[in-house]
Order: C-alpha cells, then structure tokens, then sequence
C-alpha cells in the first residue's frame, strides 16, 4: 500500500513482534520492503535489548543502509556502534557512503576511531582516514569519494558499460564526471544525454566541458548555494591540481541549508532552536548561560540608570517611557541586525561594499527614528499634555533608534571580519547593548530640560 | 574553462560588446555554451534596451531556459514580459517547465494572464489554467505536470523507448513512475535500476510498490519534509482518486526550504529578511508598520509605569530595574518562542502533545528564572546593600521569566491553532508583551516592600 510519508503504526508492532519472537524470515521479509528512511525510525524505535536482536538479523550491509538515514546530530550513534560486534560495526562502516561513515567517525574518540579502521578493507580505510584530515564544514568534509566516471576517449558504448559497472558503488550516475589520464576533470555529462545519444559517438564530442565545480577548501554553504543557484543534483570536488577527489550531492546540501538556517535562527534568539530534550533542568541549563551573560550586560544599563536616580526623583515621569524607548530602539536594531546577517550568509554578496550596507542601515534607522520620534512627540504631548516631554521623548527615540540600526548592522560586519560566526546570540546581545546606549541618550537629552518636568 | 560557480566577469563583457554591436553570430555562440544560471545573471545586468536586443537574438525556447532560472520573488519580471513582443512572451512561457510558468504568471494582472494564455496552443494553457487553481503553497501550487511514466505490463525495452521519447519534456527522468490505464500510481523505478536490468524483463517484476507520494493538496513545506527525510530527487504528486498529476522536484524544494527559513527569521526579527532595496525610505516604509504598532503595545507598559509614578518618586531605585527585568524576561521568552516556533515548523511532531510542548517551557522557565533570580538577590543585595531589595528584584525576575517562558510557547501555539503562521513578527511582540507583564509583576511585588527602600 504506498502511503503520505510515513509507514503504518501497525507495521511497526508486527515487525517488533517478529523481532522479539526470532522469527527472522517473516521480520526480514517485511522490514527490507521499507524505505530506508522508516527502517530508520524503527530502529530509532527499539530498546538496547531489541536492537541487539537486529542486529542478527541483518547483514553489516544492510544495518548501512539503515544507517546512511540517521540523522548525523543524533547523540547516540556512539552508544549503537558500541552495543555492535566491533567487527560488524567496522563492516558496517566500510559498506556507507563515505560521507555518512566519515559523519559517525568524527562523533568517536580517536582510540575508538582507529580500532574500527584497522578491522576494515584497507582501501576503504584510506579513503575514510583522508577523509577525516579535511576541516570541519569544507566541502572536503561531506563529499563522497563515490562517484562514477568515464574518459573523453570512451564511445558512449564502452562508456555505458563502464557506468554500470560503477553504478553499485557510485552515490549517483545521473552526473557522470569526465577525466584524463591524471584524473583531472575535463567535462561533464548527464545519465539522460547519455542514453539519448547513439552508441558509437564519443565522450569528447558529446561531454559538457564548462564544468561547475567546487574547491575541497570551499565552505559547505557556498557549496550549498552553488547547488541551489545552478540547480544540480550532484557537484564534483576538485584538489589544487584540478583532480577530481569526490562529489557531494544535493540530498546533503539540503542538510547543510537546514542547519546554516537553524543556526542563524539561533542566533537570533539566543537558544538553540534544534534542542532535542524534554527535560526542562537539561533545557534550562543550556539556556541559563546566555540568561545570565545577557543579565550582567543588563546590569550595566542599571548602574547607568543609578547613575540618574536622583534626575528620576527629581521627575518620576521619566521612569515611565524607559522601557518604551529601549524596547522600540532594541526593535529596531534587530530588524537592522536580521537584514545584515542574512546578507553576510549569502555570500554572492561578498564583492559589494560592506560600508554600503551600513550606510543603508544608518539612514534607514534614521528615517524610521524620525517617523517614530515625531509619532511619540505628538502622543506623549498630547497624553501629558507636555510637549517638551513629547519632545525629550521623541528626540531619544529618534537619537535611539538610529544608533541601534547603525550597530545592528556594524556589529555583525565586524564579528565577520574577525572571523565569527555573524549570527550567534547576536540579537538579544544587540538589545541589551542599544538598552544602554538607549538609556544614555534619553537621560542625556532629558538632563537639559528637567525644569520643565 | 571550467570555473568555480560563476563565470568571468570579462566574458560578461565580450557579450554586452557582441550585444550592441549586432553580432548574432559570435554572441549565440559564447551565450548559448553559458549556463542558464548564468545566462540569467547576465540578462539580469542588462539595461532595457540591451534586453530588447537580446529578445531578437534568442528563440521563445532559448529564453524559456534562461527564464527557468530567474527567481520567483523578482519584481521585475512582469516588467520584462512586457518589453517581449507578446506572442514571443506566450511561446518562452509554454516552453518553460509548467511549475516555473505558473510562478510567473501568478505575478500578473488577470487580464494579462488571459493574453498570454489565448496565446498559447491549447493544450499547454489548459495544463497551466489547471495549475493556477491550485493553493498557494500546495503540493499542486509547485508541481510540475512534465514527468516520465510508463506501465506495469511493458518490457524494460519498451519502457526505455517510451522514456526516451518522454526525456525532451520531462523535467527529470531519473524517477520513472509506473501507472495503469486509469493512470493510477501503481509503482516506481530509478532510472538507474533500469540500465542495470536485461531488456526483457517486465516493470512489473522490478518495480517498487511502495511509491512514497504527496496528495496535491497537501501543504508544501510538509511535501520538502518528505523530500529531505527520504532522500529523494522528486516526489510523484496525486489528486483524491489516486492517479499521478504531477511531480515535484529537489531543486524546487530548496527554494521552499529557503523560503521557510527566511519567513521564520523575518518573524523573529519583525522585519522581511529578505529585503532586497537599496533605498532607505523604502527599507523604512516596510520596517515602520511593525516599529509603530509595537510602540502602541509598549505605550501599555508606559500607562502601566505611570500608575506607579508616585511609587517610583518614593523609591526612585525602583526605576533603575526596569529594563533589567523587561529586558531578561524578554530575553527569555524570545528563547521559548524560538524553539516552539521551530518545533511546529517540524510537522513530524505533530502527534505530540501541544500542552507538553508548554508544560515544558514553563518547567524551563521556572528553573532558569529561579537560577536568575537567585543571582540578581545576591548581586543587587551586595551591590545596594540591601537583600530585600535584592529579594524584590530576584523574585520579579522568577515570576517575569516564568511568564514569559509560558507565553513565549503559549502564543505561536495559539496562533498556529486559530490558522495564523506562528512566526509572524512574534519575536518582537513576545518581548513587547512580556515588558507589559514583567512590569505589573515587579510594581505588585515592590509594593508590598516599599518601606524598606
């Protein structure tokens, strides 16, 4: 029966009876028609003492399968290859895609690491020790080193039969990489020109040879965002000499813009917003740390404000629009702070003018801080019937709102040029700041009318 | 030569010369081995009247291709159909995928879209009226109506011949599905499973049954879900009787993936991420709605600090805690808020219970606001020398979180379930609210401890 998305409860409870029951052939029967990605969620599904059971059930190939579909993030990787005989967990490894292998490797010590690459095939361990050598979040790092290719010297013929013969390994053939001699990479081809064409005509004639390809040293979101741009399946991965050393291909690019998302999500909100965990201590104890930095930071704006308490005792009505002009100006310096990260994260971007960006934000926050002041002006005029209060107010907010804009789009830039991450915790960091900038402009200007309160 | 993702900027230059001067010849040839994304690029950089030029030079199909790769969100497009002659605006649209045409006919005025469609032959306009009924942001909305398909009863032979026939059209042929005669999805196949078989075999005997498919009306942020968790190149789409209708493809999914992003960060910051202009009166024009309807809501939490004006002119201290507690509290609310925003954009959590969800974030609220709280008691008691201030202050900070917490869950919960998106501008509004609550609680608790400041 297909079915939207997901397979059927009931399923489940056959397969977790036949499971517990040791009857294999039935189990097997049922288990190897799932999609990999549901064979996943059951094995998800069981207890330490039921996954023990599958293991025998299923060869080291198959549990890869399975395997190539749990997510890289998930904490328990280690505790499953650890509950495995270390050879069929080597087995295992060896069988995945060398991306996916490489994922899980990296979770592990270094002394764990070496006990299951020296139980593999030592080619398939080489590959995964260079693998493992590239820096985290390069292409280098999530490439596969299964890929099909042919020569340009081939006739599509010779070519064909070449592919099939890969195509058990290869992570895909719909693109079919062209190389020389010394595995540079020379051309391009897809799996559909190639079965258009007529069996005697050449590679060379036929290849694309504008190739869109990407550096082993590129970052994954650039890469991410060539696939998008140019609409690709796969992209080939060349080294310094132009060789061709792996592919990487869209279903991992999808992960990688999921994660750049969830990141800069974060950031702007200070938690991670991928938090796993129902139990509120964990929960809390993760968020607790940006609570009580933000909180010490906020401490400033109070010892400032303390600074002015006898101004506030002076003229209590100045302690009823703190909030309103550090809470408008913080708003306004995090819409200023999303544009610019999501800017900086779209690298196409990079050649324009950073100064630009912040003039724009500068003079945005200006005309917003002059709309906003002068609506203020007229409501707190009218309100108190006081329009030098209207006035003081107003100017504060106009003052206010601009330096917010201006440093939600400054700040951002500099964490960038200093080679930070643009975008973490850096929203409720730029409120808390523009409250102390907020607060010292508002008592500032409100120091030169006080009689007037 | 093969480059990394965008070609020389010389070469853009070699066309724009070619372009003015009239030369056909040599500019189809260095245009035409271009990639449509880059071809795009360069019509993108055209004035009017080198775009005007650029229409004599291409056919309707050349221009279709080029099209496919202009994004949806371009304000311009309309401008551009308008600039063709309109029979040559009709042949690009009924030459481009039936998805990428519906996109931009939904950008026009209807009397427009009539035009072009009475342009069209009539099959072709048939296909795109049907599209244009479907949902925005249905499964329908994004599909494609040019797939591969084939029947359960031909031979491996027969299916190749048929598929290559369909390859032109096709907007992927990896995926080939399998329907029968009342063109009900029966099964699927690889194109890759089906150049590794012999030529006799049935499709029957080699196809897979269990097709994983999404409905035409399902939403299509659930439909990229499907696409991302199952790996998949493209997914088959079908109406209430079961028969395939359409199929959606990756690269048109990371445009959703994207999408969602942005308008979840755009909600968290009050402001559309995606802001394309230059112009800072026009960047304010958009951002002003949000910063003058928020300073409306935060006026509330200044009418409530102006009933407490004689208290604060009592124990003028009181003010300098102010924003420290609105700001905290605000602070942890945008965190509850951001990974309930995110957990209900995983719709696979749908099952799970919302009121979990909640008692969740209150617990976490509870703790972090107790931990929070217990830290500003002893720095404001050391600080000022006085623990019942200190008391006063910790205890508004417990109760500020934990109401923030709740709301901060509570209200994107809400507003999913009353059919809103619950990322819309929520951060903002979540912090203005919780001003409004974090001070009535700190005014309530102070005074019933004002003879001690």
């Amino acid at each position: 029966m297909r079915n939207v998305s997901s397979y059927p409860e009931a399923k489940a409870d056959y397969l977790q009876y036949f499971l517990n029951k040791g009857k294999i052939k039935p189990f097997r029967k049922e288990f190897l028609s799932l999609h990999n990605y549901d064979q996943a969620q059951f094995y998800l599904s069981l207890s330490e003492e039921e996954r023990k059971k599958l293991y025998h059930f299923l060869s080291p190939a198959e549990m890869a399968d399975l395997f190539e579909e749990i997510e890289e993030e998930n904490e328990e990787t280690e505790q499953y290859l650890k509950e495995m005989n270390k050879q069929y967990a080597a087995d295992m490894l060896s069988k995945m895609y060398t991306d996916n292998a490489v994922d899980i490797l990296k979770q592990l010590e270094v002394a764990d690491q070496q006990k299951y690459l020296a139980l593999m095939p030592k080619e398939e361990a080489g590959e995964l020790i260079d693998l493992l050598d590239y820096k985290q979040s390069t292409a280098g790092s999530i490439m596969t080193t299964e890929f099909a290719f042919i020569f340009a010297g081939q006739t599509i013929k010779e070519a064909m039969a070449d592919i099939k013969r890969q195509a058990q390994e290869a992570e895909t053939i719909y693109y079919i990489y062209v190389v020389d001699a010394e595995r540079k990479l020379v051309g391009v081809l897809s799996l559909r020109d190639l079965i258009l064409r007529s069996d005697d005509e050449l590679i060379r004639d036929i290849m694309g040879e504008r190739v869109i390809s990407v550096h082993i040293n590129e970052d994954q979101e650039d890469v991410a965002h060539t696939i998008r741009d140019y609409d690709l399946l796969a992209v080939p991965v060349i080294d310094e000499e132009n060789r061709l050393v792996g592919i990487i291909t869209v279903d991992d690019i999808i992960d990688v813009i999921d994660e750049e998302a969830a990141s800069d999500y974060s950031g702007l909100a200070a938690v991670d917003v991928e938090e796993r965990t129902e139990n509120p201590f964990v929960a809390a104890s993760k968020r607790l740390p940006w609570l009580i930095t933000l909180l010490f930071l906020g401490m400033g704006t109070s010892t400032l404000i303390s600074r002015y308490e006898s101004m506030v005792s002076t003229a209590s009505i100045l302690a009823v629009f703190i909030s309103l002009i550090t809470g408008t100006a913080g708003n306004a310096g995090t819409q200023s702070l999303a544009v610019a990260v999501r800017k900086l994260a779209d690298k196409d971007n990079e050649k324009k003018n950073n100064l630009k960006l912040i003039f724009k934000e500068l003079a945005t926050g200006l005309v917003s801080g002059l709309v906003t002041g002068l609506v203020i002006f007229l409501v707190v005029g009218i309100w108190q019937h006081n329009f030098i209060l209207g006035f003081v107010i107003g100017m504060a907010m106009l003052c206010a709102i601009t330096v917010a804009s201006l440093a939600g789009s400054f700040i951002p830039l500099l964490m960038d040029r200093l080679g930070f991450d643009p975008a973490v915790a850096s929203g409720p960091f730029i409120t808390t700041l523009s409250d102390l900038t907020s607060v010292f402009i508002y008592f500032t200007i409100a120091s030169y009318f006080l009689s007037f309160f």
